[in-house]
């Protein structure tokens, strides 16, 4: 038997009937198949939070002041976003890194420094990064990455914070899917429809000022010093051979980014929770991923994630530790 | 302010754009309600496991053997099951009642004896239950939440075991909502189109046999022992304010049943789990219920309550611990 075999065996010998804990048993196989094992584990699951600028902020593209971006950074290194809240009570070890944010912050202060910018450029105007910019910001996701998976990390989590990055995300979204940026653009954190308006208008504009054509074109054009350091981190990821976990909508155009790199990412990727941002289900439709979790969010930060990580547990524990038909004694189906 | 603009308040000050935790601030929005209270808590909760044999399973309405109700009750109690893998891991306290199993279960064997009768009547030939052992179920029921409530459980939770009580639920689904019997009828833990049919069949006959007429009276004719018991315990639940979690398809059908009894219980009540079951959904429906987990599981026992558990402690979680924009020095929308 091959190991996907034996994982379907083992699922449907469980003392339930087949195929009766739906979602979970999806989960549990695609687990036991990166883990290469009938009995995977979860150990140090870790959540990696980069926060950046993004100069099309300018643009008002957000009903948010770019300002957030530090303060919110700010709040997670104090511990009192919702981000910190979720991963406390699941046991998820959070790290914040200031992938580009336009602040100085105070050295010691909890924030990791991986600045490769203050902020990228504003794309109305001129590509968001240089190609050494977003090569260099994939490096440094890269390297956080390797760093958990020596201290035994097997499981990591991706959150992002960057007033602006719905736009590079729906931009992303648009150039990989080939959707119109139009059905690509939604309200992000929360806008009015005039505004929403406005932010559509500026997207197309910048949508069709360029033509990259390579994935790291592709994300240097349009992304976000945040959205380049997860692509770079979850590919590093799955060289690794975690189990890595998308959160909503931004998180998935850096998986969706990452999997133009390497579609093999895709083997690796449990994606958390679809979130109300207008976009997000066509992309996990293109991504043939169905999310775990379906509460209506779109807050970022990795909340999906560190939300999904229980139900993930869950879909562990029970194919290691569920009784058999034979082990308890019952009958199965007639 | 009443309590509620207060909630509101204070959940839309949270560092998070309004609105943005989606399902978690409706939830956390009621059970501040449940407790009337800013800062509400989950205490000691609870899982009980309601299990009993059904008459009509001699017409061969399920695809497992009877038998199969006192093997998985003992597989409860030696905790080999879905729902012991996923109550350990939530911390949540879990109780195996024989609510009318037939069955001589060992003594001491971890199984609470509160057998009303063993198994109900076969409803083709006659009601499942007289009024007597109905009343007497549902004031068991009651008593064990009291017991939990002396504990200090304030959260509880309700599962089931019975072959044949998908049939049960379809027919108080029907009799309840008004919607026909074939669309209430599904494939419970998984048959075969023609088993499908003839399930139907059998239930269209049983439906149009009887005529009960008040809640008592339908669930005496059409109900389990199990299900009878959890609808006393559903409103006990609610006489003593605690937040209650109902499971999938039969769980709902007793909480339906438990609404036309006393139509407040809907305050207390969480959905936790929108089954695959066919009627399930269109139960939520006519419950004005939006379930928090979509896992296309068809197992009950409690399983979709007991995974459903911590996101709403990160409900709770939230609206206690989170920092305000305030007290965070964050800006709020423009």
């Amino acid at each position: 038997m091959t190991l996907r075999e034996q994982l379907q065996h083992k699922i449907d010998f469980k003392t339930k009937p087949t195929g009766s804990l739906g979602q979970l048993e999806d989960i549990a196989m695609q687990i036991g198949l990166i883990q290469n094992t009938l009995s995977p584990k979860i150990s140090r699951p870790t959540m990696l939070v980069f926060a950046a600028d993004h100069g099309l902020a300018e643009e008002k593209i957000s009903p948010y002041p770019k300002d957030v971006t530090w303060q919110m950074a700010m709040n997670f290194s104090a511990g009192g976003a919702a981000i910190n809240v979720f991963c406390k009570q699941n046991n998820i070890e959070l790290k914040v890194i200031d992938a580009g944010v336009d602040y100085d912050f105070p050295a010691n202060g909890g924030i990791i420094n991986a600045k490769i910018a203050k902020g990228t450029r504003n794309m109305l105007k001129e590509p968001a990064m240089s190609s050494e910019e977003c090569e260099l910001a994939m490096q440094k996701g890269a390297e956080f990455v390797q760093k958990e998976a020596e201290n035994g990390c097997n499981t990591i989590a991706f959150g992002e914070m960057g007033i602006g990055n719905t736009s590079s995300s729906a931009l992303l979204m648009s150039k990989f899917t080939g959707i119109n940026i139009e059905e690509c653009t939604g309200k992000g954190a929360g806008m009015n429809s005039t505004a929403l308006d406005h932010k559509t208008k500026v997207l197309k504009e910048v949508f069709e000022k360029y033509n990259p054509q390579s994935p790291i074109e592709s994300l240097a054009t349009f992304g976000g010093l945040e959205i380049a350091m997860m692509v770079g981190a979850i590919l590093e990821a799955k060289k690794q051979n975690m189990i890595i976990l998308i959160d909503g909508f931004i998180a998935t155009a850096a998986a969706l980014t990452a999997f133009h790199f390497n579609p093999l990412i895709r083997e690796n990727t449990q994606f958390c929770h679809q979130s109300d941002e207008k976009g997000h289900i066509k992309m996990l439709e293109y991504l043939n991923a169905n999310a775990i979790l379906k509460l209506g969010m779109r807050l970022g930060e990795g909340t999906g994630a560190a939300l999904a990580l229980p139900i993930i547990q869950s879909a562990v524990n029970f194919l290691n530790e569920m009784a058999s038909f034979e082990d308890a004694g019952v009958d199965n189906k007639d």
